[in-house]
């Protein structure tokens, strides 16, 4: 069992009022010193057996047509933990 | 200028409505070999000067009041890239 992260940000040229909304409360409640803010989605996704490279590319696929909008949104998948995620960097 | 990031995700005894939708989505889509899916949240922030001990613990209390509700959901706060990615570790 391994662990394959899917991580999706709206594009930088995408307008993210999630975000905006979050910016904005952060001086209401005291925080301060953030100049920007990006909310995006994270997939965590349990694999059956070894992350080999055909099973990366499977899901670079699913995130490209699932879990992702390529039109407003980037995605980055990596492996999570132990030695794996050591070798996939 | 750097980067925290939060990843917010549900408690794993907490049922998660999204991630089995993906999860149910996979097959017709006809990928397989996921045995599990989790969706959660990542808040990108960017922050104004340095990353030290002090926004880190900030950085914490946002995760906490804001972008998480503890109830059900975990955070985690990593600094992203380049020197100040690694010495966070």
């Amino acid at each position: 069992m391994a662990r394959v992260v899917v991580d999706v940000m709206p594009k930088p040229e995408i307008l993210d009022p999630q975000g905006k909304a979050v910016l904005g409360a952060l001086p209401r409640l005291g925080f301060s010193g953030v100049t920007d803010v990006r909310q995006g989605k994270r997939f965590e996704l349990e694999i059956d057996g070894e992350v080999t490279d055909a099973v990366l590319a499977e899901v670079e696929k699913m995130a490209e047509t699932l879990l992702s909008n390529p039109v407003i949104e980037n995605y980055s998948v990596h492996v999570e933990d132990s030695v794996t995620a050591e070798a996939a960097r």
